[in-house]
């Protein structure tokens, strides 16, 4: 029967990478779990072992970014369900400062290597931009599985973190507009203000129509009403939010703010979502670790630089985004820098908008890449270990989060 | 900042996409909510206005092929978490009977009005094979958003649809055989044999493993075990089934069945799973209906042979199952006989096999096209219809599903 075979073994092929990328992450997340290290770090180790670079069993594709981009969207609609838009507020000065610092310190620090290097300007700059930008959702996944999404320093990492693709946008089109020779200021000027008028504006009022229009939701015929509206206010925001020039997982964080005080008491809303972000988030994870290309690595000299850029990646933003917390306590400063640490996928989006634009060489762009996976790999170990005391201190009782639980509650499932 | 737009605008075309298939589903299903018709066919009836045939907004593409087919594996795990296999072998002789006469009725039908009409022996053949696959995601889906999964006439129907799926496989490779003019008994034996020896092993061993591995699975340190071993299941046997010849609904059916006993008591694992079957199920529903290709009514031959071919699909799916539950009363006969009639995606995924090895012809492939969705749209309010009496007599203390729980527990989420 090789006709219908035919037709439905490319339906199986594709199924079986999905299963290949879920079941390497579980794998490696319950060795990490019993190793008593978090269990991202073993994803996205995963992706490493199962992608192009050691096994070669699964190919980065189309359809795992989509994946991807739909899981740390989830993530972040998810962590935002559990943050009220005055917690954010209430640490916004403190969290602009972080923001601001943790942008400069790193920036100067990838420009001034890669000028010493032997890089040209243009290129220079896109290597600092690289180094701007945080990814949150990693820091969101391993606080949300210790259940200290709650905690001050929690709410000035993700307030910085909106900040901080603000900051990134900025950078990143004034240094396109170098990079193309098309800079001007007032377009530059006109891109931020977009972006800022549209956080400013939904995360001002976003929670005050949701909260307005719950009854309503609440009235609606359709299955599941506030599960639905809420899917569909997140795939809104953050295609919107491109539009504006912010990453869609803004949106998506914005959009599950806005619903996060409608929603507060509906326990079902929030599992239903759950399900969705841990079906996805590996997708997120893995798909990180298979973008590392161990390959450049027979080029000794590249390695030096992507030592020298990884380590510059870490340190800079651990004081930048330390240094702006001043006033805290010595361990929020900590924690707060290296909340800040990964640069994910952020990173390596910047770093490929400098190589389609044929403004970065292949070595920057190699080191770029494994700095964006490194300083993923490294910031949640330290995490775990300046988190660590809150976490027994306080005890599940402090638990209010679902990303992932209190590990007591999610052991279940 | 065009160079940064450029870079995430085709990002934002996806996301659109996505959003735009979600709305346009859940718009529908609110609309047909309110008239007091199955949210279903909204669903699907949202695929043909957003598809080509009216609209033109979005474009079926393989990725939404792929979130259709997670769909339609998700709802079949669901359903199977709700299913006990003892509920299915208790039933197992009239689902077999449901089955068998529930084939060859359509069978015969499809293939007298193909020669009737101008076909040749292969291309009747074909017809009639596209009349013998039952969609039981449609109908699992209305029985589930009315809490009546747990119905015994329900159990037939699963069971029938299990057992109809192997037949359509035999009747299918039989036909290819012919077709490619590569047939030989003992090839189809060997195909037949593999997927029922699949499908009764896995179905009578699948349970037992299980319950007896779910202390083990309880002992992980991985977050959410259940849940996570339970979507591994259902991809890899999704994935073996196919390669077993059986669909890949079936091995998540299975994977549900087996994991039913062992997670009764686990609403929690339910809730995650159910979470991802409500946001994958859109897509499912949507694809369908962007298959639909209106602009073949150009041709009014090709409406009356669409129209004949339709009714026959209907009338002989509902005499040939209903009479095989011979024994039972006349309500659930007609009960089982309704459930039995959607073709959905497998009678597509037929007609697609006879077109691309070019044995039938562009009207044909049309008319069973039209079939597909047509049975899909007229059968959930005949679902409806047959069973309105159960739901107000029983009322939702007999509700113990999840698929969509019962409207009142649905409500909230």
């Amino acid at each position: 029967m090789p006709v219908v075979l035919a037709a439905s073994v490319e339906h199986a092929s594709v199924l079986l990478s999905l299963f290949l990328i879920i079941a390497a992450a579980k794998v490696m997340a319950e060795i990490f779990e019993r190793l008593r290290q978090p269990a991202v770090v073993g994803e996205i180790l995963a992706g490493v072992v199962i992608g192009p670079s050691v096994l070669g069993w699964v190919q980065p594709s189309d359809l795992i970014a989509v994946l991807a981009e739909l899981g740390v969207i989830f993530l972040l609609f998810t962590v935002g369900l559990e943050t009220k838009p005055q917690d954010i507020f209430r640490v916004g000065k403190k969290a602009t400062l972080v923001a601001v610092l943790g942008v400069i310190f790193p920036f100067i620090a990838g420009y001034l290597i890669a000028m010493l290097w032997d890089g040209v300007f243009v290129e220079a700059m896109f290597v600092g931009a690289a180094l701007v930008a945080t990814s949150v959702g990693i820091t969101a996944r391993v606080l949300g599985s210790m259940g200290l999404l709650d905690k001050e320093t929690a709410r000035v990492i993700l307030g910085a973190a909106v900040i901080d693709d603000i900051l990134g946008l900025i950078i990143l089109s004034v240094v396109s507009g170098i990079g193309t020779g098309g800079f001007n200021i007032s377009g530059v000027a006109k891109t931020a203000g977009l972006a800022i008028l549209f956080t400013v504006v939904v995360g001002l009022l976003g929670s005050r129509v949701m909260t307005r229009l719950a009854p309503r939701i609440d009235r609606l015929r359709v299955n599941k009403p506030f599960f639905n509206i809420g899917i569909l206010l997140c795939f809104a925001l953050s295609v919107v939010s491109i539009y504006f020039g912010v990453a869609a997982i803004i949106g998506a964080f914005l959009a599950g703010m806005a619903l996060a005080e409608a929603t507060e008491e509906n326990e079902k809303m929030h599992q239903l979502t759950s399900g969705v972000t841990e079906f996805l988030v590996p997708f997120f994870l893995v798909n990180i670790g298979m973008q590392l290309d161990l390959s450049v690595f027979r080029d000794s000299s590249v390695i030096v630089l992507a030592a020298v850029i990884t380590l510059a990646a870490v340190i800079t933003k651990f004081i930048g985004g330390g240094l702006g917390a001043w006033g805290m306590t010595r361990r929020e400063m900590s924690q707060i820098g290296v909340g800040m640490i990964p640069r994910g996928e952020v990173g390596i989006v910047v770093a490929q908008i400098g190589l389609g634009m044929a403004v970065i060489s292949q070595q920057f762009f190699a080191a770029v890449l494994f700095m964006a996976v490194a300083t993923t790999l490294i910031a949640p170990p330290l995490i775990k270990f300046f988190y660590s005391e809150d976490k027994n201190k306080d005890g599940i009782d402090d638990v209010i989060v679902d990303t992932d639980v209190s590990e007591d509650y999610a052991r279940l499932g």
